[in-house]
Formats: C-alpha cells, sequence, structure tokens
C-alpha cells in the first residue's frame, strides 16, 4: 500500500513516454518558416498566441492552485495537488484529444495543442475543489485519468458531431468540469461529516493565498475565452466581452454579498469566487457580436446567481441532496456554465452569430451535463473503491496526511493540547 | 443604512450597462482582417499590444492590490476593495474618456480603451493609498467616480489641448493620484488618530503579500510606460529607459533606506514602496531619447528622494499639515512623478524631445497637481459627509468592520483578551 | 562600518552609469520601422520577445524571489536581497556582455540583451541559494559584481570560441551558478552550524510563499529555454519540449517523494525544487529535433535525480565535504544542468542537432563547472575577509539583523521568552 501512489504515478508517466514516443511529434508546418516572407506564418501566428497560452497556464497553476489554498490546513495539497493533476491531465490531454482530432495521423504538437492540453486540465481542476479535501492523492491521479477521456470525448462530440460553439469553453469545461465534481462528490459523500469539521475553515492568511488565485484567474481570464478564437475580429471579441462581464460581475457580486451577509458585510467565500462567475458565463458567447453591454449584462447575472447559489444552494445540496461541494463549484462554474450555454441559444435567436444552431446549443448543453454526471457516477464509483488510501473523517482537510508538515509553533501545540482536552462548541 | 452599499453597487452598474448601450460599440477597424494579407493589421497591433495590456492589468489587481496588503488586519480590505475599485473604474473611465475623445461619435471599444481604462482606475487606487484603513467601501465607490471624472478631464486638457507629451503619465496619473488622495486625506484627517492606532503596523506575513504587489509592479513597469506610445523606436526606447532606471532605483533605494535606519537596517516600507519611484519618474520622458544612462540618473534620484520622503516628509505631513497619508503615496506617487514632469522640461530643453514644449509641460505640470488638489478637496468635503459609514477611530485599519473575518486562533483570543485588560505601552 | 553597504551601493550605481554614459546607446536599427512596410521588421521581433522577456523577468524577480522565502525567518532578505541583487546584476550584465560581444563598439541595446541581462543575473541567484541566510547583503553584492563577470568570460568562451549550443544555459547558467554557488559556500563553511540551526526551517506559511515561486518558474521556463532560440521551428521546439520535460518532471519528482520519505508522504522542499529540474535539465537540447519524448526522458530522469539528491547528497556534501547548500541549488540545478550538458552529447551522437560537436560539447561542459568551481573558491576567499559584516553563526537565517522586522506578537514572545529559559531537544 505504501507504494500504490508513487509506482501509479511512475506507471503512468512511462505509459506518456510510450504514447507520446508512438503517436506525437512537433507540428511541421514551422519548417516554411523564411524570415524575411510578407505572409502572416505560422511562426508569427505563434508568437500571437504564445501569450494566451502563458496566461492560460498561469491561471491553471497559479490561479487554480492558490484559488485552492483557502483552507487553514489543506494549502501543501491545493497548490501541490494541483500542479500533480495539471501536468498528468495535460500530457494525457494531447493523447486524448490529439487521437480524436487527428483521424489516424500522429498528433501535430503546436501551439494549439498545448492550449486545448491546458484546457483539457481545467475540467479535473474544477471537479477537485467539490471534493477538496476529501480524496488522496491516488483517488485524484484516477479522476484525472478517468475525466479528461470523458471530456475529451465530449469535446469532440461537441464540437465535431453537434458543430456547436462554445468558444470559452462554458459548457464543455466549466460546466462538464462542476457537474463530473458533484456526482464524484455525491458518490463519495460521508455522512460523518454532515455536521461540518473542525478544518474546513479559512484563517485570514489562507484566505490572502486564496486571493491571489482569484486575481489572477480574473486578469488572465480573457486570454482564457479568446485563446482558441478565430483570429481578428472574433478573437478581439472574446477578449473585450470578457473583460467587461467580469468588470460587471464584480460589481453585482460585491453588493449581493453584502446583502445576503449578516450586517451588510462582505464574505470572502463569495468574492473568491463569485467575482469570476462572470468570466464562466460570456464564455460561450464572448467572440459572437452581441455588443459589450450584453456582456455586462451576462457578467451582471451571473455575479448575482453565484453570489445565491452560495448562500442558498451549497448548503441544501448538502443537507438534501447529500452532495458536499467543498469550493462551491457549482457556484463558480456550474451555474454560469448553464448561464453561458443558455446564454448562447439567446444570442442565436437574436441573430447574434451563424456560427450554430439553437438545437445543436441546447444539444451541446445537455451532452456537456449529461455526459459529466454519468461520468461522475462512474468515476465516483471507481473512487471509492477501498484500496486508494482516501484520508478517515477525522483527517479530512488535513495536509499532514499526504504531506510532512512543519511542526506547529510551540504556544499552538501547547493550546492545541488544551483544545483536545477541552473543546470549545 | 444596511442597504446602501448594495444598492449603490447595484445602481452603478445598471447605469454602466445603459451608458454603454448607449454610447459603445466594438472597434470596426477589425472588420479588414484577411490572413494572408501582407500588411501590419490592426489585428497584429492588437496583438503586439495585448501583452502589454495584460501586463498593466496585472499590475493594477494584483500589484496594487497585494501592495495595500502590508497591514495586519486589512488586507482583505487591501486586495478586496481595489479589485472593486478597479472594476467600478475600468467601466466608468472608458465611458469617461471615451466621451471626451469621440468627438460626438459612439466609442470605438478595442485595445487601446481598455488599456486607457486600466490607466484611469490607477489615479483612484494611488489615492486609495494615501487613506486606506480611513474610509469605508461607499467612500471609495464615490471617489472613484468622482476622481475618474476629474482624471479624464484633466487628461483630456494635458494631451488634447496643451498637446504635451506624458508617455507614462507621470504627471497625469501618478502625480494627480498622488494629489489628489492627499488633498482626500487632509479633508478626512481624523485628530483621534494623531498618535497613531494599534492595527496600523504591519506583521511579517503581510509584509510578504505585500512584496507579491511590489515586485510584480516593478516587473511591468516598463510595459506600463510603453503600452501607448508609438510603435517602433519610441515603445522600444520607454521600455529600455523604464528597465534601467527602476534597477538604479533599486540601488540607491536600498542604500538611502539603510542609510536613514537605525543600525544601518532596511527598512520594509522603503523597500516596498521606493524600489518603485523610478518607475514613476521617468515615465513622461520614457519614450524619448535621452540615453539608457540618464534613465539611470532619473531612476536614482527617484529612488533617494522617496526613501528620504518616507523618513522625513510623511511624519511631516502627517504633523504639521495634517494630513495622514496611510501608505505614503506622496512619496511613491507624487514627487516622483513632479520629478517626472521636471525631467520631461529638462529634456525638452536639452532636445532630446520635439514633440512638446517647455511651457505646455510646465502646464500639464500645473494643471495636473491643481486638478487634483481642488477635485481631492472637493471630493474630500462630500466623503466627509456622514452618511457613509465611515469607520470610527477605533475601527480604523480593520477588516471585521466590512468583511466577515475567520475568527482569531484560541491562543490570539486569549493573549488579545490579556491585552485589553492590560494593555501595553 | 555602518555605512558600508550603503556606500558600496551608490559608488557602484554611480559607476554603472558612468559605463552606461561611456559605452551603452539604444538598439538603431529601430529607425527603419515604418507603420506599414511588408517585411518583419526587428520591431515586430522586438515584440515577438517581449512577451518572452517579460516571462523570463517574472522568473527572476517572483520565481527566484519568493523561492528563496521557504524560511521561517528569512523571506524579507529572500525576496529582498534577490531583488537588490538582480538590479544590480542586470545592470553589470548588460556592461560584462555588451564588451565581450560588441567588439568595441559602443552596446547596442534593445530587447536580447535585456534578456541576456536577466539571465545574467540568474547565476548570481542560484549561487545565493547555496549560501542563503549565511552572508550579508555586503558580501552579496560583491559576489554578484565577480560572479557576472567570470559568467559573461565563461559565457563568451562556450558561445564564441568553443562556437558550442546551450540554447536554455543548463550548462552556462544553471550548472555554472550551482558550481559556483557550491564553491563559495564549501569556502565560508561554518563548522559551528554543523549541527543545524534552530532558524532553518520553514513554517507553513513560508513554504505557501515559496510555492509562489516554485510555480511562476515552471510556467514560465519554457520562455527561458527559447527565449534567445533562432525563431521558427527551433524557437517552437524549444517551447515544446520545456513543456513536457517539466510536465513528466513533476509525475517522477512526486513519486520519488512519496517513495523517499518516511510513511510514504510527500516531502516540501521536494516538490518546491525538483519539479522543476526538467525545465533545467532539457535547456540545452530544448531547440533541437529530439523529439518531445525524449523530452519527457529527459525530465522524468531530472526528477528522480533532483529528489535523490536532496534525500541522500545534500547532506553527505554537508557532512563530508563540509559544503552546506541551503537550497539544494546542487541537486535543482547543479545535477540537471550536467544532464542538460550530457543529453546535448548524446542527441549530437544520435544526430539532432549540427549546431555543434560532442568535443566541443563537452568543453563547454568542463569549461562551465570549471570556471564555476574555480571562480567560486577565489570569490570565496574574498568574501571571508571579516570586513563584510557576515552574520555570526547564531544569526545566520534571521532578517532581523539585517532588516527591521515587525515585533512578535505578544503570545509569540511570550512563548519565545519561555523557550529560551526551558529550551527543548
Amino acid at each position: 500500500m505504501r507504494f500504490s501512489f508513487p509506482l501509479m504515478a511512475l506507471g503512468l508517466e512511462v505509459g506518456m513516454i510510450v504514447l507520446f514516443g508512438l503517436f506525437a511529434e512537433y507540428e511541421t508546418s514551422w519548417y516554411d518558416y523564411q524570415p524575411n516572407t510578407t505572409q502572416i506564418t505560422e511562426s508569427e501566428r505563434f508568437f500571437q498566441l504564445y501569450p494566451l497560452f502563458q496566461d492560460v497556464h498561469v491561471m491553471i497553476f497559479v490561479g487554480f492552485g492558490f484559488l485552492m489554498t483557502f483552507l487553514k490546513k489543506y494549502g501543501f495539497s491545493g497548490v501541490g495537488i494541483n500542479l500533480f493533476v495539471a501536468a498528468l491531465g495535460l500530457q494525457w490531454g494531447i493523447i486524448t484529444q490529439g487521437i480524436l482530432h487527428s483521424h489516424g495521423e500522429k498528433i501535430q504538437i503546436g501551439i494549439k495543442n498545448i492550449i486545448n492540453a491546458d484546457f483539457s486540465t481545467a475540467t479535473v481542476l474544477i471537479s477537485f475543489g467539490a471534493v477538496l479535501g476529501k480524496t488522496s492523492p491516488i483517488q485524484m491521479l484516477i479522476m484525472t485519468i478517468l475525466e479528461i477521456a470523458a471530456f475529451a470525448g465530449n469535446e469532440y462530440l461537441v464540437g465535431e458531431i453537434f458543430q456547436a460553439t462554445d468558444i470559452g469553453a462554458s459548457m464543455t469545461i466549466h460546466a462538464f468540469g462542476a457537474y463530473f465534481g458533484l456526482a464524484v462528490a455525491g458518490i463519495l459523500y460521508r455522512s460523518g461529516l454532515r455536521k461540518g469539521h473542525r478544518n474546513e475553515e479559512s484563517t485570514y492568511n489562507s484566505d490572502l493565498f486564496a486571493m491571489i488565485g482569484t486575481i489572477f484567474l480574473w486578469i488572465f481570464w480573457p486570454s482564457f475565452n479568446s485563446a482558441i478564437a478565430e483570429p481578428g475580429e472574433e478573437q478581439n471579441r472574446a477578449i473585450v466581452n470578457t473583460y467587461f462581464s467580469l468588470a460587471a460581475c464584480v460589481l453585482t457580486a460585491f453588493a449581493f454579498s453584502s446583502l445576503v451577509t449578516h450586517g451588510g458585510k462582505l464574505n470572502m467565500v463569495h468574492i473568491q469566487n463569485a467575482t469570476l462567475a462572470g468570466g464562466v458565463a460570456v464564455g460561450t458567447c464572448a467572440d459572437m457580436d452581441i455588443s459589450p453591454y450584453v456582456a455586462m449584462i451576462i457578467g451582471s447575472i451571473a455575479g448575482v446567481v453565484s453570489v445565491l447559489g452560495y448562500k442558498f444552494l451549497t448548503p441544501c445540496f448538502a443537507a438534501k441532496l447529500r452532495i458536499h461541494d467543498t469550493c462551491g463549484v457549482h457556484n463558480l462554474h456550474g451555474l454560469p456554465g448553464v448561464i453561458g450555454g443558455l446564454a448562447s441559444i439567446v444570442a442565436i435567436v437574436m441573430g447574434k452569430s451563424k456560427k450554430s444552431t439553437i438545437a445543436m446549443q441546447a444539444a451541446a448543453l445537455g451532452s456537456s451535463v449529461g455526459t459529466a454526471i454519468v461520468g461522475g457516477i462512474l468515476t465516483g464509483l471507481i473512487l471509492k473503491i477501498p484500496f486508494w488510501k482516501q484520508p478517515s473523517d477525522q483527517n479530512c482537510y488535513d495536509d499532514s496526511v499526504y504531506w510532512e508538515v512543519p511542526p506547529e509553533k510551540e504556544y499552538e501545540r501547547h493550546f492545541q493540547l488544551h483544545n483536545m482536552l477541552e473543546p470549545e462548541a
């Protein structure tokens, strides 16, 4: 048992190397590059996209990673397992997406693939949020493999078969990742934690570390929504629309956070998460000619819905549906992702895009949510097999189960001891 | 009273959506984009500028945001209210700048506008530093609206009427923001805090969080000073000059921090702030043909002046002028901004730029400082109206007035209780 | 003595300004820029490289800076002295590299120089890791001047005389910086710290601050390895190879961290450092046509070697060779740098590059390690002169010797006092 995680990780890496050796090669269109040509070569396009790729890369590793450091004793896992999952996931994403899209040819690896590989990891990182603190590294490793395969399948279905449009991936990444994670969380439900857990809370510093994640996600979201858009007009609109949707979302998220919180105060969970909902919700429509003010309306609605979700839906899910969603991914990715899909239907009805049809957008939304739920349930059942070193209820939300953690300071130990003897509340 | 902040925020967002619906549209020059043309199209220019925009975006949200987390109990507000103010300010900046510059046409939103929108928020964030810990979110919301309107007016005067040059905005953003903030701080002066406040201090961790802000501001300042420069020679010079000015500034700031501090030690306030003064001071001249070594001289002087300002001027302002400047924005933005304006006059005298005249640069400097002071006084008077939920003197520098804050750890509570009963010094 | 640091810093800055005044000017090739030409002008190349430069810039100042904040009481120095050393080093790097490469002409400062200037600082920052906590700011200032001069000489030898290839600088920066630092650390060995030091440990928060450094280094390493590559095919391969090498390295580093750690846990030192070894090791071969799967093999090996180095070699170096390597730079930069050089020899044997020969690559590796060791020993001897305010053994790893540090909280003081009276273990 002691060796199961490292051996699985090594085995997977060996597997990846073999798969890359068999199926992957460098994109060859670079070979035509000549320094003094007059065309926009592939190489120039590479350099136009590379900064957007790096923005997305920051979102995946810093954004998601630090966003999940908000728990007082689970920061190492938040940022560390995020790194592990994403590093594994991006390799597997290249293979799964590549095989589906390359029609039997070798996978040509260029800037578009590595952007899409980063995207594919986002699904698992979203789902990770739903089960944060309640799973082992081995479980995350298994989930990465299963979820990215399911993602690649659904993405192929949505993009190639339905020919639907989802440029910022509101449906295929955000809704998919959220509902997949919720399904897993539902299967892995622990009734022993029904009344909460003493480590499931933040500290002042852990909330500030989480804000590093929030702010970097917020800043670079326009790159996320535009990275694979058509160059020119559409890509530019994707940037502008996301920029304004996010700005509007901040205002409504702050306003509703104050409205629903005792004493009119602001709540860090809302600020860390709901301010980002505008980036999710505008995703599907981001490259459409919807006008900036419509992007702001979409962002405003997303901010409101997300805060209300945190306040009312998350506790209800835990109590009624027995789905405990640690980070509230349903409110940040699930609902706003669905809003994104619905907004795209409205936009097509209004004639803002001719790239898809109402039926195909609806099919894309249904497929994304449906595949996620089915895939999440199956994955949850596999993860429930008692081999995977799941933490006991007692050990949830605690890095020290899987990490060497610096010793507590003496005065902390002193009071923790005291605390164990005479526990509060 | 409980609902005043959220309702004002929602009302403003609705207002912004209406204004954008009436006055804004996508830039249309994208429509001529064709993948295989041989010209540097607008689209290519977009992709040249987009990374610079993202650098500025990081400065606004991560740089300013985390720089203001240095207070031990005011980090949530530092980074959170920064986000709120900037998200509101960038929408309003598009409108105010757009209406002044668009001559009755619709505002064409492209990459230049969103860069300028980010710039406009910088003024308020600088002023926020002067009043940090002493204002309510509502006051900041009002200040955002008033200050950006004043900024847009002054920027139009400087750029369009005076035809002055201020590429890195030493005068129109940095000096303007600082003197505006100082004027507000002067009006809002609290004699009850004359002897200091027990929460107006940093901790080891809060100083490290603030360094995140410092370093990101330092790194990306070349992008700030070059983002709206003429492509080619001038934009490149703006980057190179800023790079070297900042490097030189670090050396003199460290040296003078050690010189003026007890025991020759380094002082975190100086390192967090004065190392950035070189970026401010070289701003106005950044695109001029001044030679790299002159940029280094400007940066060196700025580092010295800034440290001396923190050591001697800030306490003097508080004691004599009854202006309490929490972050010392006068030393980071005010004085270096004035140095920037003066340096541009010297540069024009020396024939390094033909873009403006001595008189027009002097007018620009005078107008920026003057508008700021008058605007700041008027804004301060409005903010002093006792409706806006200002914190009591006792509650200054304390997030828990406006935020839900994680409970203190037990041993902290224990000693704080003990502390209240038997206070120190 | 009190004034030695500030006066040396000011003197050096004056010296830099004089040197720049005499020897440096803006690159003049910008002058041919015309907005509507059809060629890929230097200006366009500037904008292709500027985002890569900024990525490297983030690595130098955020990456290295925060990586060195892992010690519980040495975070101010970690990020602060890093800033100081890099700001001094980049100016000096321009001069030393420029004089060697400009053949008597003035140094033409453009984007390539400032990328290379940032690179040159990396050597000192790596060496800084080996002596972290055991040197004074003055010692670091002297080391910066000496090491960058030695680096520039070796880099000239490797690139111009040997005509060797080392695109990601595995040998000339990483191995060089590591062995230079180890040689200095060996000379400055303190037998008084043989049994460790109570401050040479991390806290939960300091480990999270360090992860900020790790993650930003990890993300932007593809830019580091590709920034000065030939545009087109080679630059793209450098990015793709580094991306996959790093991903593979994460998996093996996690796996081996768990394998070698008590109870199969993960160790933060490994995760913070060994996950980056893949970026170092793939450096020399990064632009070669080695296939992505070979990049993954290189990264996998580097991750394994690095973890094993931390576990077994570092304690052995301290005990047997009397070389105490605070950050373990030998495992992150030294060994992976050597692997990088060896990998390039294998790649040339296999016909993957015609840019260099086996002999010249071997000469480059030997020269880099040899120059580093000799230069490090000489530098160490100079640093050992007892003028430079070295901290006493007692005061090692403690910011408060050189920085004003916020007062400890009352309960911390209470227990520290208690601790001094009745020390543990």
